[in-house]
């Protein structure tokens, strides 16, 4: 495929993807296929010549469409938002036509200055603490990761190469008996990162509120020092998965700075609501951390993937992996801007803070947070509905935009046919949680593109549903 | 920004980047940049309103493009390749807009099912054993993973879970002293994974063709046991990134068999040369693997990331970190089809496997094979040139795309110094390295476009720089 060829073909997909996103509420939002659907649809090998652009255009509607679940429908209430924006896509184009993979400086200098400089636009914009930021002569500083998952792991094996350190110990099988803490209400990354990581991961009992407290921590650590434990690493969640419950930040910080340990805070969904003010108290504490991440990618209208993470003293990272071949050195890494590859698990990485610029140009704060602003009042509108009807009980405070609802008088068991009633009639997809073995059904307001209407669509399903189901 | 404003922006950037990648011959492969040009070209912080698109296109020349290294010009000679394609754009639009984040079967099941299709085509495409493929009651299977970083670290991460389980031991900080094995001229992120996951890794001495060998890896396990280490793990390498030299499968994996470790192969860069049958002697020995990675985002005309991995037993991954929350599960996950969040360092994943798809029917398998072998021709083009004058030598046998060379009667700082001056000048660009303490300079075909005249040109700055220092 040549220049021009791809200048057709690209305009065919453009116009293609702009007609899928205008008129995505026509589409089932959850695909009906069976496993096993696709092998069919396909020749047994990849073809020996070159096929026809108009057959792959083709095959689109035939073969993958009946198997897309539609993450940008606005009657997509799973999970959490993955939003998708025009800016962000444009950016993607540029950084896959450039195709740069800036590890270091010196691979592509404009991939590491852009993301430096993003970093601080984006720590500004949510008013993170100054010391997370980059600043000259300071050890702060922000990186764009994968994930969630990486960005807790990498703060994990950070702390745990510092406590090494600290002992004496070098950072191999049998080192002492370390443990880490979390909440039992964090995400399951956590649990993950613990796994891979080959240390002891205990979970915190939250409280009432599902929120990890101060005290059931410190009650925890030092059980394990009696039984010999080395605590190191603690993780707080703003916006749990689950019920959007929010961790004591001050309260763990506190007892992180007691026992001196590292605290990182993750705030995978609710991160992005930090551009509104108001929203601001959910981070009170936050100054105690050592690593805060949260990932543009679900609800600041950045593609996935971008995970922004911010170090007070990014040296702790740079110092536990630092492996320098001399085909990775240049002469410019002794300098004033970081060697990303030292901050992350794999090597290559993209020109992802072209997304963040783009993004951030094009929506500007104040476009941000209108769209932050509309989601929660949809949120809103969505707990009032469940407030009208005797029949549910809102299950967790709505902050967010995320609801938590649940039948009131009625079992776990019954609530879960009532979601599974609800996602078979396939008009709005939706998943559930449990907490202290109560299940609810989480309604998550996803889409960019969601309006009041669409709300209310999604609440006559799930009352016809419920009709139903009760009578 | 509405559909129709992107449209418009769309095909703007489109033509940018098609004039781009035409006219790269033109700029300067190596930036010119001093450490920190970036932020003084850009505000201090993000606007508060939306800035203007047309402002954000005269941004790219005059912000990102003076700090742009050209990884896709002919001149690009550094590292390895990373190509980048039309097909595979095209695909990541699509991928863009969809925004399904396909951690399970169900949450979007084409982006699980094309891929399953995709590693199978792929398999197929590079002769794999049978045993790697997906099959009906079978074990085994490919997943797309973000790099070989991550590849090497979730193998090694099951093969101590299998390990440990094998022991009777779980899998916590007070495990026994377990030990990994790779050669000494094996990727820098070997001996990272070995770091993460924090474990001994043993530097095993490769013979003098920088192959490791059977009984010096042999011979390193006996010794380890005779200390009380517990070997679990061994990485071979089909390519290296230092001289793309070729460690020995066969020898190796037999003895991985006599003392039951899990053998991985590491072909970031080669293995893409497997799709021409001619080169697939490199592999033999790989049907004594566990498992498997190549790179499509090198050296096969698909953007970064895809990292292809494939396993025997995908039971051992999935088995090794397997954690299940309520909001994650899913009806059909005790099916016939993965759930890749079980096999990957992250939980989220973009619907990569388009990419392969496209570019597999864009370029067939013949039009993947005349990539591979036009670029090994060029590079035996340019092995000729330095063959041709004699101030110069071949360090080590080209088989693929890299060659590397050295001045013959010189030391290794006089041959740094070159590869300095030949850098500064500014027409090509590459990057050295060092083996059993010889200095050398690496040139790597990298860009998809590099032709006959192009290597001409570079061979003719390696002259004149020579020229000039020696003389």
């Amino acid at each position: 495929m040549e220049g021009e060829e791809f200048k057709v073909a690209a305009k065919e997909m453009v116009d293609y993807i702009v007609d899928y996103l205008t008129n995505i509420r026509e589409r089932r939002v959850v695909s009906e296929v069976e496993p096993g659907y696709l092998r069919p649809l396909l020749p047994h090998a990849a073809p020996d010549t070159p096929d026809q652009w108009k057959d792959i255009m083709t095959d689109i509607e035939r073969v993958i469409m009946p198997g897309v679940t539609h993450w940008q429908s606005p009657y997509f209430h799973a999970y959490y938002p993955a939003n998708v924006s025009y800016p962000a896509i444009l950016a993607d184009v540029l950084s896959d036509a450039l195709g740069t993979i800036g590890f270091s400086w010196n691979a592509s200098p404009a991939c590491t200055e852009l993301e430096v400089v993003m970093m601080d636009w984006l720590g500004q914009l949510i008013g993170l603490p100054q010391e997370f930021l980059f600043t000259p002569g300071g050890t702060g500083g922000g990186v764009i990761l994968s994930t969630a998952s990486e960005a807790t792991l990498v703060a994990l094996l950070s702390a745990r190469s510092k406590k090494l350190k600290e002992l004496g110990h070098t950072p191999i099988s049998d080192h002492p008996p370390l443990v880490a803490y979390t909440s039992d209400q964090s995400h399951s990354s956590v649990e993950r990162a613990g796994m891979f990581a080959g240390v002891r991961l205990r979970l915190v009992t939250s409280d009432e509120q599902f929120s990890m407290r101060g005290p059931a921590l410190r009650q925890a650590i030092l059980a394990d020092i009696k039984e010999g434990l080395i605590p190191f690493y603690v993780v707080g969640t703003v916006g749990t998965t689950s019920a959007c419950s929010y961790d004591n930040l001050k309260e763990i910080g506190e007892v992180t700075r007691e026992f001196g340990l590292w605290f990182h805070v993750d705030a995978a969904y609710a991160g992005s609501a930090l551009v509104c003010e108001e929203f601001r108290y959910l981070m009170i504490g936050l100054e105690l951390a050592q690593s805060f991440n949260f990932n543009p990618h679900k609800w600041l209208l950045v593609n996935f993937d971008c995970s922004a993470m911010w170090y007070k003293n990014s040296n702790d990272v740079v110092d536990a992996f630092n492996v320098d071949p001399l085909y990775l050195k240049h002469e410019n890494q002794e300098g004033l801007l970081p060697d990303y590859r030292h901050w992350q698990i794999p090597l290559g990485r993209r020109f992802r803070s072209l997304k963040l610029w783009f993004v951030m140009r094009m929506y500007g704060k104040q476009g941000l947070q209108a769209h932050i602003r509309r989601h929660v009042s949809l949120a809103h509108q969505f707990e009032n509905h469940v407030k009208e009807d005797s029949r549910f009980e809102i299950f967790f405070p709505v902050t967010l935009g995320l609801v938590c609802f649940r039948l009131k008088n009625e079992d776990n068991a019954m609530n879960e046919k009532l979601l599974k009633n609800i996602n078979a009639g396939g008009v709005v997809h939706m998943v559930p949680s449990k907490a202290k073995d109560v299940y609810f059904i989480r309604f998550a307001v996803c889409s960019v593109d969601t309006n009041s209407d669409d709300v209310k669509i999604s609440w006559k399903e799930v009352k016809k549903q419920t009709d139903l189901l009760l009578n």
